[in-house]
């Protein structure tokens, strides 16, 4: 199976996307320019056990490396001022790179603090989980979170490649597998129905990691993410559909407290309850909202929010969402699958119908 | 005395810089996007018993404030992080406006969480120090310290507008008033032997605030360093000439824990050892050394690090600077009053003979 490449294209910062079988070691897919300057790794000790080796094995210069806990709990703050410690006890400068090998909690804390390190340094993706393989890795969203809320505290800060090595799927547990397959759901939803329709014919074989139905899904996602990104980088318009499920999900995540439910879970609830909500408009049709709750349910995902979650908490949960503006809570809402968009002239009654529908309090 | 206007051309991201007596409370001079949006004045106790009222009036409809201890030593990842969940708390979203009032700390702080919040919203400096209108506020370098070494943590982040009110400066402490002339020297220093050349004339006035010249300086100041931002935003080349001091200057605040001396005291006494260092190299003659400590002495400036700080510490403090590169130190240096440039070429043991020459050991 030969590796593919995808080219994300940001006037100015042009940079690959590498997906295939075995990548890790392979430095003709480091950017040359990258391949002598000083190199950090950073990633946790779960993944470090069977991947880092690897990874060193790529530059012939010294490597240093730096572990952080694994879990959202530890994508903060505090974390990523041990990380910038460390870069300044090894006396690094701006000619660093820094590289995370991990899920999204390692590449966006990695991102972060290559984003403010020195005021920024250059950092490659190398994602180990089929959700930062298709989703946090590319288009440069950096960010940690604060007590109050999820990824409050970031940057857009480009990699100069994201290396996605199929391989490291084979070691990831099978719920966060499918934590994954919530987001590539959502690129079906947002904007390519014949993508949705796949996924419904290949659900089965996704589960059982057949890597040729791997890299199609791996590939299709990242193109889709890459040609929003370099449209819209700031995400000053389209790139807010890729929030899809996720101002549902954050507040599913916040009540959480970031635990107990994997990010991908609570997007897939978040999905479902957008296309609840596009249906209590008329927007959506009763079929389409039948056949999202099917393929979620396929993939392993939960269809509702965790019980304890009142439909008040929950509304109150989403007003601290990124993406609203003077105080509304704006929703990325369906016209049909394949056909999102933002939306601030929803009804908040319906919202509120949708909430009460989904939520048990108790 | 009709206030000046200047502005900043980095494309896609043009702002103003005003310059004028009695420019807090024109709603005029904000950016007329801005004028609407929920505004937090990041400002310090000292700084808000003075000028808040004033700024607030600027708005008419709802301004919150943030108060931040005063000093270098509080321009840190925790204020930052107050700060932050100040703003979460009250719930803004990425239409907020935060508005710096006060001096460098307070700028650089207030700049660097507006690049952060929600991976970055709109700010306006309004610098009440000489050293911010000058230097600080203009260019959008925004930064906290580390234990380990100031501003290494930060991001390029440009105001929207910078209001430099010279009536603020009528409250600055002298010897704040004297550290801001060590920046203005510098332009003339690096660039423009004539602007050297008038402040050597007018050193006596600008110390007895006469507001012409103060408008004068301030206005040269902040074109020279609009031109140079303009042309090179990421200090690639160009900027980094804006350092000269810095690499010596750093090295002495950081031996000081970031106490007793200002800024601009240890910029000015490393402009002079920069200045010792070319002429050792013959790169400057001693006349122009003469000329530049005279200066530096009669704006009151201190000529020698404090005593304690050895040869050997200072330079292992300088080499974990910012500009370095492969372990190299990199410092500016110059071929005459108003021709600084980059070097990575100088002689180690001159370095080393400038260094015996100023440092006392005890």
């Amino acid at each position: 199976m030969k590796p593919v490449r995808l080219d994300v294209n940001i006037p100015g910062r042009h940079y690959p996307i590498h997906i295939g079988r075995g990548l890790l070691g392979q430095a003709d897919l480091l950017p040359h320019s990258l391949r002598a300057q000083t190199t950090v790794i950073v990633s946790n000790a779960t993944v470090a056990k069977h991947y880092m080796a690897r990874l060193k094995s790529t530059w012939t210069g010294s490597v240093l490396h730096f572990l952080m806990e694994d879990g959202e709990a530890f994508k903060t703050l505090d974390t990523a001022a041990a990380l910038i410690d460390f870069l300044l006890a090894h006396k690094l400068g701006r000619d660093a790179t820094l590289v995370a090998l991990g899920g999204g909690v390692v590449g966006d804390l990695c991102g972060f603090v290559a984003a403010v390190y020195q005021r920024g340094v250059a950092f490659i993706q190398v994602p180990t989980t089929l959700l930062a393989q298709v989703d946090s890795s590319v288009g440069g969203k950096t960010a940690v979170n604060r007590p109050a809320g999820k990824n409050m505290v970031g940057a857009f800060h480009q990699p100069q490649a994201v290396i996605a090595d199929l391989a490291t799927l084979d070691t990831l547990p099978q719920r966060e597998l499918q934590a994954g397959l919530a987001e590539v759901i959502k690129y079906g939803l947002i904007g390519d129905s014949n993508f949705f329709a796949w996924l419904e014919s290949n659900m089965e074989g996704l589960l059982e990691r057949d890597p040729k139905l791997l890299l199609e899904a791996v590939y299709n996602s990242c193109a889709h993410k890459a040609r929003v990104v370099a449209r819209d980088e700031r995400e000053a318009g389209q790139r807010a559909l890729l929030n899809l499920g996720h101002t549902f999900g954050h507040a599913i995540e916040a009540h959480l407290q970031y635990q107990d439910w994997l990010h991908g879970e609570a997007v897939g609830c978040g999905m479902l309850m957008a296309a609840d909500c596009s249906a209590r408009h008329g927007w959506l049709d009763g079929d389409a909202v039948q056949r999202i709750a099917r393929l979620l349910e396929r993939a392993g995902l939960p269809l509702a929010p965790p019980a304890g979650l009142s439909a008040a908490q929950m509304l109150d949960l989403m007003r601290g969402d990124k993406k609203n503006l003077n105080g509304q809570v704006r929703l990325v809402l369906f016209d049909g699958i394949g056909q999102a968009r933002v939306s601030a002239d929803y009804d908040p009654q319906l919202l509120d119908a949708t909430l009460q529908a989904f939520c048990k309090p108790c």
